[in-house]
């Protein structure tokens, strides 16, 4: 197996460590999966947490600091943190405030959030919000969800509400434009090799070397369809043919885009997929506002790539472009 | 082929046009492959500058920008861009106050970087200099060098000499802090998996699934030893010992430490790794002041990771920290 592992059992467990030893801003949770601010609780200001399966490094961590997160759970690979992970999590992140929960449409996170979410209520956090994202346009119910998927635009959530946050604004402030950076996201991804999880050790599932899937889900579940490999010029296209239509994105509309490597993908074929994204739009007379070309949200050592499309207003590039400080994405001054 | 590419031969040309694309800060010079920085030269500072060959995303222009290199020239795959397009780099770059060109010693690269100074010498840039960096512990002479490779730790000399010529140091205090950390740092690699180069779209070398390379450059050069596929740990302590006794660092010393990774080994691996180098270096009586994990110096879509350690002194630690604004890294103020 071709991996930097120890123990398949130990591999959460060994990566939280070396996160909080390379990251002064992270503290882990005694005798739990939870990683938080260092500095956290902030006082008198709003939370916002996230989790989820690990496999999708810097998703979840990578994102907790000034200006975005405050912590997140991690559960077992491409398996949902557990109810008590989460009630952990809510509890130490919690300023007095409130806690905004942004959750990815799968059905264990949904549901083991919820769950945590009245065990921190019992436990004396009286406001907790969540927000679920479902940006991914490929399907409208798969493997391990009702309704559509929550996948790399949920990036974009975590910066604009982080930054809220940051900015003092109350729950329903935060939670507010949570919800308008969902209602505004769309994302596809696709595959060109499975991914191998530590504990299979083996592909998840087989695709030929002329073989590509379209619509593919971040663990490995199968996408809508499976075809001949494609240029990354017909890659682009189709991934932002069908975001843009799902999202009715007009000439003239202002968008933030996201180019994002799956984790076995160099980044120099990232800007390949970019190259062809940003002329597309161009052509379409659509402004691009920003454009982030990386891996944002992985799937183990699956090569792929995802485009994410986000209409942005005045509002919405401002939370974007304010300061954040975390192990994947700082944003200056 | 596992790529997202278009035609081969437009693998560079079509990633340095996305890169542009995707960030405002670059500019690419007319007819070459070459990114500077969109708001150069700056006048009265001096240039910091390199180049050498694609396929190491984001080295090199991924760290064109503020506080950084004022630019870069790509060559071909692996290969090492002309003495023209280095001369362009140059004259483009200069702000009047000379020009450092950090080169990582391989001998087309410098060769080339020699060869574009001299022509840019004759069209008027009077102050160039360069430095050479060698970090790479593992081997004394290699296919493409004599004396030792240049890799990751290269990326701490960018730091470094950026931050003293954007404080308006002149070319001489630039290149000294450049050379101190060429002379505090130390690198190797290895890897599980050969790249797969665009080109050729078949792997470099065979490498079995049981088995890994130590000692592996960057280009998919052969190491100093195939062995057994071992643990992270057993990997990490390989890989830091010979380094750390390359370096000779004692009890009581400060360094910075990077793990970086190859391309196609997942973030959340290089957290395994960096979670024993911390624990090693900890056990050592090494202070270390800061970790880096990621992708910084990569080779395609490679399985592997290098581990570099760098001794710091008061004044490598505030380069460091000094503010920077590039694609692939940003230091806020």
């Amino acid at each position: 197996m071709d991996k930097l592992i120890n123990e398949p059992t130990a591999y959460v467990d060994e990566m939280l460590d070396g996160m909080v030893a390379a990251h002064d801003g992270l503290r882990r949770l005694d005798g739990t999966d939870v990683l938080v601010r260092a500095d956290g609780p902030v006082e008198g200001k709003v939370a916002v947490v996230t989790g989820g399966g690990s496999g999708h490094e810097p998703t979840h961590a990578g994102y907790v600091g000034e200006g975005m997160l405050d912590g997140a759970a991690a559960g077992a690979v491409f398996t949902s943190p557990t109810a008590d992970e989460f009630s952990a999590l809510i509890d130490a992140a919690d300023g007095g405030a409130g806690v905004l929960c942004v959750v990815k449409n799968y059905e264990g996170d949904v549901m083991n959030f919820d769950t945590g979410a009245e065990m921190a209520g019992m436990e004396g956090v009286e406001d907790v919000e969540q927000v679920v994202v479902n940006d991914d346009v490929a399907v409208e119910d798969s493997l391990y969800t009702s309704g559509r998927r929550g996948v790399c635009g949920t990036i974009l959530v975590h910066k604009c509400a982080g930054a809220k946050a940051a900015a003092g604004a109350d729950l329903d402030e935060v939670a507010r434009v949570a919800e308008k950076v969902v209602d505004n996201v769309g994302t596809m991804g696709m595959a060109l090799t499975s991914c191998v999880t530590p504990e299979k050790g083996e592909e998840t599932f087989d695709l030929a070397d002329d073989e590509m899937e379209l619509g593919i889900g971040i663990h490995g579940e199968p996408g809508v369809e499976r075809t001949e490999t494609a240029s990354a010029d017909e890659v682009a296209d189709t991934l932002l043919d069908h975001v843009l239509d799902d999202l009715d994105v007009a000439a003239g509309e202002e968008v933030v885009t996201i180019v994002n490597g799956m984790g076995g993908t160099p980044l120099s074929e990232l800007y390949i997929v970019q190259r062809r994204v940003a002329e597309r739009l161009d052509e379409a007379g659509v402004d691009v506002h920003d454009a982030w070309v990386g891996d944002y949200m992985t799937s183990l050592d699956m090569k792929g790539c995802s485009v994410t499309v986000c209409r942005v207003d005045d509002e919405l590039k401002e939370l974007l472009a304010a300061p954040a400080e975390t192990p994947a994405l700082t944003v200056g001054e």
